[in-house]
């Protein structure tokens, strides 16, 4: 147990680093009093969306909690609120760090782009410390009172279902957060650009435009809070599940001090990565070239690069003996019999050293998401381009050539993952898939920094501007904010991949509690999970369904809300030509009240569709068939979200980064510029885009694995 | 075989119905003299598209005939063959009639709204009769000359390879020519939009824009010779797979007659059809409230419920004990023994009478989609005007609407097909499914004439306008084709529906086969298609994969012909303004023969993706691992490219369609009408949806078909 200590201490490592980094930031200069205005309307309305849309989350998960309780008792009710309130906080804490830093980054950005830079990096990185810190702590945390102090063995039902729990707090907070501020972000966005660059031909982030506070409120609770929420619930989800997977499947063979092991290296996985993260951000520096993609790389490099020897030391502590097998050092294989002995030996037929060579698959999953995600979004390679001069012969050509790239996107990603499946399988079976996907999440906190550094970037801007600032501080902001986009698609990219590979892990799971739970769920036999079982495809079409149904409600949201934004703001214009003349000063409050309305409003159905989704076509087709074709079903529909959830994210998020580049390479002065007939094209595909990559794409990973958790509670449900 | 005798005599009706009434059509006035030369000049760019498409094709097919000859043998040889020469010229006599019948609909117009609906809806029915007429004639054909000219048994290899490869060649075809066609016809329609009417300013089908020739030839190539190509090909795979299902599954149980009987009752339902479908045609009239889908909606019901009575009359003269079990009725299972006499007692554990529910869950699937369909697509509804009311706010807005409902559009056909699947499988299994889906296209002969009456129009339009002819003319050649996009729509959803079911069906052929065949290919055992397997997932990725690329590919191509179109047009502008004021006439040879040189470059790549998919997974999958990993995963790549295909196939085509008929909604004067900003904003939409709903969406269905004709040949391949 001293390994889960280790890891709550790398945990409290990350915390801290947040806090110190926090104090030496917040010390930094705020700017003129003018900014300082701009950016305390920003943080109103930015802690009044997300105290507003906590409230609604809170009613849903005080319902939920009630019912966890219910159906599954006490530790699991206490799992679930740990993981829903630390997911909250998660969220709140990212924002609040974000709307204090983007107008310091604005002020050090008028002395240098390196000082800019690293006031934006540091803040990313104190938001991505404190997710994986935050996640890692409670896992390990819950994992630590349950067996160490309380002595309960690591297998039991109760370590179980209370991991799943915590998972399904995160899950469900990450993913009303992760639409509402989508929702949020876009329809201001896209009403800003809409009612202000289009129709009053004002620029972007005009003090004008009444919408640009919202629009910059939504960076805060969108690509920040939510994001933050997101992949704090992608680690909790994924470490989580590889401790559920590893104790269903080979708790029945192992001593509990080696399944204790066993389980607890994830953890300390999770901890020594969070260590050489931290170091990995002492390496972001702008070299001569003044390269900023460059330069975040580096810290992205370090981070992964260190992380090798770490993960040898820690899973040679884990298993002091790296080359023999599990099921051969466990020789406690006796107290099984008959095929149940013959069952875990297939089952533990790998070493330590397999362990470690399925993390490093991990790794290189990693890595290889990060560049082909790079090339798809960056300004400097084919796709982008390929946009942007498509824009030269109008809106229409613009939006094809987008949707095609957004469509190309998703090929080689997959078969990165279809590569990295095989070989982490061939290495430990679905274990080593497992610990596959946990050295993928274990870089989470470097590459959250990566990302929320982006949306201080863009906060900055709009503050450089509407403060009247010197153009050079926007060119430095917008050039940070250039690689913000592609960062931010890197990091959707990264979840998504990563959830791929969890929920294939959460699939076991699920198999693993069907053979445990058996006629105590109404089963006389294993169930056919066979392509040849019609109920199995039914499963898959309506798992592929989810993701579609999903996305036209986000698509729709924003569209709706946008246009709402537009008919405020011609309004507003309307009753007081003093705005435009720039006499007066626009209400930008009720406009930012009128999103969070909207947003807070549309987020609630489409959220509901994936937790009922299983429970639904459980009831359904048994209720049509037998329990054993329920169960079918719903398990392929697990898969069928994900098969299909895969494509139409990357597709969004990947396709909308490149749209946003696309029209940032034309205002660079390519193919007309700022103004021309192009740049209005590539405003059409950024607009179409925007919903794309930060509403609806990005709410896809967690809406995967909400229906795969959902379904192994069901279960549990059931045998209750 | 009195039965075969039959289908084929139905089959040869359909054949003189579409001679009669060419001739009857040919006899109508073809209009003044510029109306002539006009059409003239279209069907002579139709035709020299199409000589060099099928040149090109062929160049593929003689290869392909030669593989198929070395691999598999003569019959299949032959077959390939027939099954390739057919759907050409099924496609070559769709554009014949049209692009003869286009300028006397033109001319029928000019005297009522009934007379230009009565020829145009002719010309399509005749295209809708000989492409079910041909493919009836195709598969009954082969099956007459094997089994009963030969006296091959009918479960032999020999016919069971000879209808496979009868499949493929229709298949390999219509890939061809569904995509060349497609990109054909949407880069010269965008191309001659974006320059014409969004650069030039001047109308749709101004004859002084050089490209509006290509644009009408389009219509000929792509909506006419290639969607009757697919549907010849939709036809003939899932006809051909339910009779080689019937005979992998029931052939060693039943005696050759009551198999015979078996494998003719889908000739004899495709038979009776066409029947139903020419009754049906002669009720195609426009009441008093002057409905044009109306009328068309007449003719359509009047097919279907005539096919109600005529599918259990041919039922029971197959079985004319429709009650009594299959398995029971062969009383034959006496010379199978132990687990194979078990066996194939559960699987013909159906009647006749399941038989005839099945297909009527197949017409009643048929009608949920065409309804479905309509919604999504026609101006009475909540999509098509919701994307009209977002084209308001701009472009951006309606594009993001648009791929809202493109989204949406999914779910409910989802729905009914898994209701579908579930029904059917309940009343006979598997074999159920395959019957469920021939009876759906059974009707093909009278969607088709409902789809195919749609390009004439178009086309017919074009004519008035460029003849001059009055506005009135227009106006009623204008609402034809209105209704004309959704009949569009409605096929491509029917199409790729009933690929979902025949998909299914082609999946058992492929296990049947991996049964029979077995070591012959390498297996020790059976194949594991669970999902816990990670080669069923790796599968089904790559299988979900393969529609994404297709598309990218499909929406690449238009993007770079059109490009290449307005490069062209522009020049002529330039070379020559009297083009512009009128008195010059345009080059319009030389857009036709640049659109025809990109299209058919382009075909290529995307075509032979599927085709090679299977076996390039096979072997890569069976050299990491088994041969039975192999076959696992192209198994999931099977049904992960109808899980994923499905939905990118619906949200293109109707999405696509929602999008030209929002432009339409505006145009008739709604959101401010024709040159309001709302009606620029919609013309980006329609301008998208182009190539999602003619180019990439529709193509999809046979690419789907050729992935799954291509395994089970690879199987055949591999065993001899």
């Amino acid at each position: 147990m001293t390994m889960v200590v280790a890891a709550l201490l790398c945990g409290l490592a990350a915390v801290l680093y947040g806090i110190i980094t926090s104090r030496s930031l917040l010390a930094a200069s705020a700017g003129n009093e003018k900014m300082q205005e701009i950016a305390g309307a920003i943080q109103e309305g930015a802690r009044a969306y997300l105290g507003r849309q906590y409230t609604a989350i809170a009613i849903v998960g005080v319902i939920v909690a009630v019912l966890v309780f219910v159906f599954l008792g006490m530790v699991p009710a206490i799992g679930f609120v740990v993981g829903a309130v630390l997911s909250g906080i998660t969220g709140f804490i990212g924002m609040n760090i974000s709307v204090k830093t983007n107008v310091r980054t604005a002020q050090a950005a008028s002395e240098s782009l390196q000082s800019g830079l690293n006031v934006a990096f540091r803040a990313g990185a104190v938001t991505g410390m404190l997710v994986a810190g935050l996640a890692l702590l409670s896992i390990a945390g819950l994992f630590y009172v349950l067996v160490t102090v309380s002595g309960i063995a690591p297998d039991d039902r109760t370590v179980i279902d209370g991991l799943v729990a915590l998972a399904f707090g995160a899950s469900l907070i990450s993913i009303f957060a992760r639409l509402g501020g989508g929702i949020f972000t876009k329809a201001a966005d896209v009403g800003a650009d809409l009612v202000g660059k289009v129709e009053a031909g004002i620029p972007e982030d005009d003090p004008r435009n009444p919408a640009v506070i919202a629009d910059n409120v939504g960076d805060n609770v969108g690509d920040c809070a939510g994001m933050a929420a997101d992949l704090f619930e992608t680690y909790v989800v994924t470490v989580g599940a590889t401790m559920v997977l590893t104790a269903l499947q080979l708790g029945t063979g192992l001593s509990d001090g080696m399944l204790g092991n066993l389980m607890s290296l994830p953890l300390i996985v999770g901890g020594v990565c969070i260590i050489t993260s931290i170091i990995g951000t002492f390496f972001v520096r702008l070299g001569k070239s003044q390269n900023i993609m460059g330069a975040l790389y580096k810290g992205f490099l370090v981070s992964a690069i260190l992380a090798v020897p770490a993960l040898y030391f820690v899973t040679q502590w884990a298993i002091p003996d790296l080359n023999t097998d599990i099921g051969v050092l466990a020789g406690s294989t006796g107290n099984l019999t008959g095929t149940d002995a013959q069952a875990f030996a297939a089952t533990a037929a790998f070493s330590g050293m397999d362990l470690f060579w399925s993390m490093m698959v991990g790794l290189v999953v990693t890595g290889l998401i990060v560049w082909i995600t790079e090339y798809y979004t960056s300004v400097n390679y084919r796709p982008v381009r390929s946009i942007a001069a498509a824009s030269v012969t109008g809106h229409g050509t613009n939006v094809i050539q987008g949707l095609a790239i957004s469509l190309e996107a998703t090929a080689l990603p997959t078969l990165v993952i279809c590569a990295g499946i095989i070989v982490a399988y061939g290495f430990a079976g679905i274990i080593g898939i497992a610990f596959a996907a946990t050295a993928m999440l274990a870089l989470a906190g470097m590459i959250v920094a990566l990302d929320a550094y982006g949306p201080v970037t863009d906060n900055a801007g709009g503050i450089a501007e509407m403060a009247g600032l010197d153009d050079s501080v926007r060119d430095k902001t917008d050039a940070l904010d250039a690689v913000g986009n592609t960062t931010k698609a890197v990091t959707k990219g990264y979840a998504i991949g990563s959830a791929a590979l969890a929920a294939l892990v959460l699939f076991g799971a699920y198999t693993e509690d069907l053979k445990y739970f058996g006629s105590a769920i109404g089963l006389e036999g294993p169930v056919n999970f066979s392509l040849s079982n019609p109920f199995v495809i039914v499963g898959l079409l309506l798992g592929a369904l989810l993701p579609y149904l999903f996305g036209a409600f986000g698509m729709t949201a924003v569209g709706r809300a946008a246009g709402e934004v537009v008919k405020d703001v011609r309004q507003q214009f309307k009753n007081d030509p003093g705005i435009m003349a720039g006499t007066s000063r626009p209400n930008y409050a009720s406009t930012v009240d009128l999103v969070t309305k909207a947003a807070i409003k549309e987020m609630i159905i489409p959220s509901l569709l994936p937790l009922l989704a299983p429970i639904v076509v459980y009831f359904v087709i048994s209720a049509i068939g037998t329990p054993a074709d329920g169960f079918a079903a719903v398990g392929a529909l697990l898969l069928g979200v994900i098969v299909s959830g895969l494509f139409v994210a990357i597709s969004m998020t990947s396709g909308g980064g490149a749209w946003d580049n696309a029209k940032k390479y034309i205002e660079d002065g390519n193919h007309g510029g700022k103004g021309s007939e192009a740049h209005k094209a590539a405003v059409t595909g950024d607009t179409v885009g925007d919903p794309y990559k930060d509403t609806a794409g990005p709410a896809v990973n967690p809406m995967i694995k909400i229906t795969n958790i959902v379904a192994i509670l069901l279960l549990a449900a059931l045998a209750h």
